[in-house]
């Protein structure tokens, strides 16, 4: 029996996600890039946007109505924010969708609204999407017809955290979450501050003391597993590094019992290592890779620890993952074409 | 009256920080590099050592012993841990000196064994040193014949701190300091995780949990300004970017008063800026510069707040310092020399 | 008798050659920054706009027409091109003018049409304007009323070769530039490729095959050495590093005579080094700085010689070479201000 | 019939250019790492000595002697120069070998002394083995025992040249080559100039003027295709990224003729793209992968031309070209487990 081969539009394939995206489906084995969306390079080759995927034979970026989605199996969403919602509203209604913006993150409308501004434009829609953070998600995922990628941030944090808040072995009001952030995460947005010249060699926070809107997420997905409201701290830094997010949390919790449930949690993970205790990862060790790697070490401070995830944003944080759950949706192992090591040094 | 010119010799100027004294005595109207000493370059020029001083006149690197000392009003000793005590007992007892490693800075000889792992050499000295945190210590570095510099990540996180502990307005069991550190902390030390393939584009943790010697300083000085013991948690973060040190503080206490404190604190300190309330510093800001910036921002858990402090780590955490307090030893105006703006972009 | 003090106006400050002349004239002597102005940040103070620059006591930005330029003594003019050209024909006829734009360098206006693909508004002045190459205009800099300053690519080819040149020891249609350019040399513009995500970890040529616009002053001026036309290749490439210019001339001569042409061509010159023979320079050495150093070596090809020479495009390629010029202008030490060690690392 | 795999052992695996052959090896359908060597590290885990291969399940560092070669199929050979002889003498003499190392690329035993200074230890060897530029030798390389990797600088004039050589459209006697080339290059040694503090943020030239040991590769090669002595001017310069070498050519001939060589050259080459006359590549554009993009364009000088190459020196300048040349020793497709897509941003 030949394998099936899915195909594959991408939606906003003119940024960092959307050429992401087409460069794991390039090595994966069954999934064909069949139409690439953008609007303002509407008729542009994609070798004219992003040289380095000259070598692939593939469309022409087209606007969205140029597309005949009766022939698509699965459409990634790599629009903006807002934009997306209003896409996906008008796409068929059969469409299996992996959205990438932050737009059906959020189950409750109050919520999006609170973070993002203004009411949602697909709220029935919103309620339909399971979130995307596939090792807690990966049934729902599976039947889903509308999967909302996660926030990049939010998903290295929730990986740090996710079981030591399930299990109760960390306080509940004491959790920290200090992140030091590629600049890739901020998309090909043209500001003054991430220009070379004005990024590289040195390094700031942003989005500081509870504001940046991943924390809806984090709160979202925490009180679910808490079984309570949970407020965390939460403040962002931008590093001069293109792919990476290192998530620090300081916790109030017994570090070798933190680290024993991890391990439990993750021990058959695919993309998910707990090292060794006392041992911590660096972001250069999962570049270019939808690999996670999490440490844990005791605090000088007793009953205090810290945990540390490392993950690469435009991958696991982003474009991978979206893979990653379009592999399940399609009835694939869910590791299928994600296997690639990380790119060192 | 024409002004005084004081002579200076650099012990162990083959290093990062003393080449960074090179480079600020070679503007200073007032110091004059008279002796350069490198055991293991003894002999070469400076601008084989460093090419970029190539425009400077000044002294081959030569032995400690060649050094004629009598003819010096003031030596900086950059030399590494451990060396500097069993050098400096051996100078001339009435020789002012300012010492940029670690040898000096801890009082109690019971402390230094603890950090450092072996007993002091020169514990009589250890007791006479000033601690070189300018700002806190101003009037005894005047008359100091001895100053300790700090440790370059201390610096930073007291200017964070100290006057916040001293006013009693944070809790004192609750203070978790975040840093994220230049590479040339590190100094010239020939290791691979140090290397421009492996350090480039990307960042971890190190000495992570309360393992870090800087948190002997902080004991000690933090302990002192309290009046009871304070133990921080204190994690730092090696960051792709040369210079530059960013500490977040993570605090329990009123924003708008950790603001107004620190206001108070620094309002006539020529180096050292509070920024508006809500505002946070970058690194690239201070790059190459004696200059310390500091925000404050209240996060969205009412009662938590966040401190962030900047500075470069080789200037104002170390050689910019060294030479601040020089400049208090002998008499002149502290920012003498000083006062060059940072390198941006 | 006291010091004068010169009033200096910055027409264009929120640029980086701006922003490099206000760090520069920051611990000058005899220069006070008395107008700073930026058409589209009026009204703002420069610590919002450079906040490296907050420790200074600045004017705000304001419109051009706000400047009373009565009590001015010199202005740097950092405006882009073409503007530059409109807004000086409108100052006062007797201010002295250090420009930074390209609109003054060439002095025929058919070259000036020919590489900027218009023709100058202001042709009477682009008479009068002396070339900013100090080290070879310095006597009619000294009684100039306009100075247009180089292309800091044309700054670094001219200290390799205009020895060399008027020397008549290098075949002249046989000189090849290969440049590598920092990226602050495009300045603060939002562009793609400039993004950090975009220009860090990799390099590229640009403007290739003779069709960057500093050709025309490399023809201009490399004609006037000669006493023939002289039509070089010169094709730069972006690096990844914030500061500097490394100029690689390739060239049929025999390296040791041009070693010892250049060598007393630079003797005096003091900000201008030739290495010992067969030692290259690197852009690390004068990053920050006024300084130049040259390196000669010969090729294994007989009769084959290769120059480098490196500089700090901000600083001698643009702002410190005005300052530099401005100093002539105002009477003063051409070194005055400008002796600042470079920054390493 | 179930595809063949084939057991692969990595003698030399600490170093970058082993790492790099684990990490293509990972996701490469046919081949199994079954040793890997490193005589310091021996007994270490890889995850230890390589924390970003940590997700795979490898054979631990072992001393080449408890290496079992009759369960090999081929040997990568990734030691350092001048030991891979010594080795390679000594493995059995039926092993297929592909050493990345220097000391099997120049077939003249006066040659290598001159370039390598000292006889060579294996002279009936270095007549054998077949020089590995894939697209240049691959008929040898399917029924070679002994294949000899290509220097990266190498690899990336060549694939700029070779066509023109071969095919005599420029001046053999005006072939200049300026390289720019990433740090991994340098390997794993600890020296001071390759710590990140003193690369990053500039740039500098190195092996001058004709005296790199690359040389020797390009003078056998291009003499080969010339039927005559070539002798380039080849001077490489080491810039602040990880991965990558930019090869610019300089050449007397007309562009247009030198386009349309080179792409009939490269039509069939699954891993070389010449790019649209006039374009000029990136090595961004090929970081992580194994192709090569070539760009051309025509200087204003009349009858000059630059070429300018770009490949990743760990990739195709090395282990990805080990890879692609086992694959057709092995039989199998050239291009098996090659087609990642370079990783970008």
């Amino acid at each position: 029996m030949p394998t099936p081969i899915h195909k594959i539009a991408i939606l906003g394939a003119s940024g960092y996600t959307g050429a992401e995206l087409v460069r794991l489906i390039a090595t994966h084995p069954q999934l064909e890039t069949t139409a690439l969306t953008g609007e303002r390079k509407a008729g542009q080759p994609m070798a004219q946007v992003f040289p380095f995927l000259r070598h692939l034979d593939l469309p022409d970026l087209c606007r969205i109505e140029e597309v005949d989605f009766s022939a698509i199996d699965l459409a990634f969403c790599a629009l903006p924010h807002a934009t997306s919602q209003a896409v996906i509203r008008e796409l068929p209604h059969d469409l299996r969708i992996v959205d990438l913006s932050a737009d059906f993150r959020l189950r409750d409308p109050a919520a999006y609204e609170k973070w993002y501004g203004k009411p949602h434009a697909a709220p029935e829609l919103q309620e339909q999407a399971v979130y995307g953070l596939t090792e807690f998600y990966r049934d729902d995922i599976r039947t889903a017809r509308l999967v909302a990628g996660t926030g990049c941030n939010a998903a290295t944090g929730q990986y740090a955290l996710n079981p030591l808040i399930a299990e109760g072995v960390i306080d509940l009001d004491r959790i920290i979450l200090d992140l030091k952030c590629g600049v890739s995460g901020a998309g090909r947005s043209l500001k003054e501050n991430l220009l070379h010249a004005e990024m590289s060699e040195g390094c700031n926070a942003y989005a500081a003391g509870g504001t940046h809107r991943h924390l809806g997420e984090f709160d979202q997905e925490f009180a679910r597993l808490a079984g309570r409201p949970v407020q965390i701290q939460f403040t962002p830094h931008l590093v001069p590094m293109n792919r990476g997010i290192l998530a620090t949390a300081w916790l109030d919790g017994e570090a070798a019992r933190l680290h024993a449930v991890l391990q439990d949690a993750y021990a058959r993970e695919p993309f998910v290592s707990v090292l060794p205790f006392g041992t911590l990862p660096s972001t250069h060790d999962v570049r270019g890779s939808n690999y996670v790697h999490i440490g844990v070490v005791g605090d000088r401070v007793p009953g205090r620890a810290l945990v540390v995830a490392v993950l690469d944003n435009l991958c696991k944080g982003s474009s991978g993952q979206a893979v990653q759950n379009a592999n399940l949706m399609l009835g694939m192992d869910e590791t299928t074409g994600l296997l690639g090591a990380p790119v060192f040094p």
